[in-house]
């Protein structure tokens, strides 16, 4: 797992090279379509890929996305109006039983279907009228790191050409600033020794970020066994805050941009709650109002966030399973490819 | 909350008889619009009732449903493709800001909109196309479940409208469903005392159940302070399942139907880690295959099990609130209407 988060830069930058050229194609047949609905449909770590994808497509199409519940498709055979619909699947190993069969289904009900994986000859592909391809290498960890920031990045690239150029997502940049997170990782391996017996927690992010909640969390739960809890900053004060009480801990996400304001409320909320508090943020006030910070470059905007936002975030989870004496690469109970319908 | 849960049964049969017109209205001139996509936007609990909604208006009217992320309207100020939606804010109070400007934005971008409240006065229903009323009367706890469960019938009564009458959703038996579910009230006291010492769990839930976990675990978080994790069966395998080690609690929905094979399998793999499981289901073999089961009555069927199955939960979490020495009527750090943007 930890050789694999360091190798998520240089993945990233052959994702880029490598699909570039495909998507802008794609992206240019789709235009033609009128796609007025895109569905995304995925499981476990691809699926907070998705819930990225989710926001990411929105605001910058402006077209309407929906993550899909595949058991509508798999045990309630529902058929859906898809006819203008883009439909995107998205799993690391492209063998998700559920995933294809949501996209077989959606391409019969006259959807667009796109893969989006990480294995070039994997089943998906022969269901799917377009595939993209994250040319991560061979993912040995059960724990996803460079799949997941990798499909992260190929929604980038399709949402720059759906959403006709968006000059400010230049997601070239992307590569070199995960380098620099990175370079948390000596930092990161002293404070990890403070969560050590660290038994539950929650995880908070919103917006562009939210998915980054969602996927820390996951890698806590499978690799550290705790019983990490994830929420938007907004849902988060709906109910969920009255579990804080003294030295609850809460990890957030806030990077620079429109969302910063509302964790910095949450962070003043919590501070009066006494939990314990870790941020990561580019943000020296949110950082100096927590118990712990992870520091990020501060030329990193928040439509360039998510991924670099991640690494320490693999980084924490992958050092304290150490730390707790646990093997990231071999969580107890799991397998790489998860079968469900 | 224990005097709202009660009153229920006679809230839901007002639901169905104030708005079986309205709706019925609602549903033909929905029918000439050629409605492409429902979105759905709420927060809280509300939003787990739009879950519940999501599922069932898309297996009973093949109209693809997606849940909002206020977000994307309120902070990144996208302006959505919605020409041919139909947007559903749901609010028990009426007032949720950040659900109010989504349905305003929606309106502006040329979407039909409904608002479903518990407030006829609500600022939403100024905003809305058409305001549909639970009639629960006023909800004093700050943990919703009378307004909960009001929501859930205004779901069944428009997919009824909407999917072309559906003569399986035979709403009009639900509240007698739940007048029965009432009645372990008495078993739910005793049972609740063998988890004062709780402090974290997983609830899982699948398809039309899906809400419910959600919806549970947020009851347990706010009113018994729990922990409480949410997932569904099939997202359950795909890495949470490493948290699970001898008596780690986890309660499932196990309601009749095309979920029941899954859950069963979940409750299988879960014996086999030493879990704590705990059941509410109408089928026997998964009640003997658990530590605890909460029993339902046998002709409760999937598509009416929703609401019923959901009793026993809220009770389950206003005891247990009582057993630990908290008050389920007044969580800390919490007030009822929260605002967010």
């Amino acid at each position: 797992m930890l050789q694999e988060i360091a190798e998520q830069p240089e993945a990233l930058v052959r994702t880029i090279e490598a699909e570039r050229t495909k998507i802008s194609r794609l992206g240019k047949f789709l235009k033609d379509r009128d796609i007025d609905l895109i569905v995304l449909v995925a499981r476990g770590s691809s699926d907070n890929a998705a819930l990225f994808g989710r926001y990411l497509l929105e605001i910058k199409t402006g077209i309407p996305v929906s993550l899909s519940a595949p058991s509508v498709h798999t045990l309630y055979k529902a058929k859906l109006k898809l006819r203008h619909a883009l439909v995107i699947g998205v799993s690391q190993s492209g063998e998700g039983e559920d995933v294809n069969l949501v996209l077989e289904k959606a391409r019969n009900c006259g959807a667009y279907t796109v893969g989006i994986t990480n294995e070039p000859a994997a089943s998906m592909t022969h269901i799917v009228d377009e595939t993209l391809v994250m040319h991560g290498g061979r993912e040995r960890s059960v724990a996803a790191t460079k799949t997941f920031t990798g499909q992260m990045m190929l929604f980038y690239m399709l949402a720059a050409e759906l959403g006709g150029g968006s000059p400010d997502l230049t997601y070239q940049a992307i590569p070199d600033f995960a380098a620099k997170a990175y370079e948390q990782k000596a930092a990161l391996l002293e404070l990890v020794q403070r969560y050590v017996f660290m038994e539950n927690c929650v995880v908070v992010g919103r917006g562009l970020a939210y998915a980054n909640a969602y996927e820390l969390a996951l890698k806590l739960m499978e690799t550290c066994y705790v019983v990490a809890e994830r929420f938007s900053s907004a849902d988060f004060l709906h109910g969920p805050l009255a579990m804080v009480e003294r030295h609850f801990p809460v990890i957030l996400f806030a990077p620079p941009g429109v969302m910063l304001p509302g964790v910095r409320d949450l962070i003043g909320r919590l501070k009066e709650l006494h939990a314990d508090t870790l941020v990561i943020t580019g943000d020296l006030e949110a950082a100096a109002a927590c118990s712990r910070a992870i520091i990020m470059p501060r030329e990193i905007d928040e439509f360039l966030a998510p991924i670099p936002y991640m690494i320490p975030g693999q980084l924490f989870a992958a050092l304290l399973a150490e730390a707790k004496g646990l093997d990231p690469d071999a969580p107890r109970s799991l397998s790489k490819v998860t079968r469900t319908l």
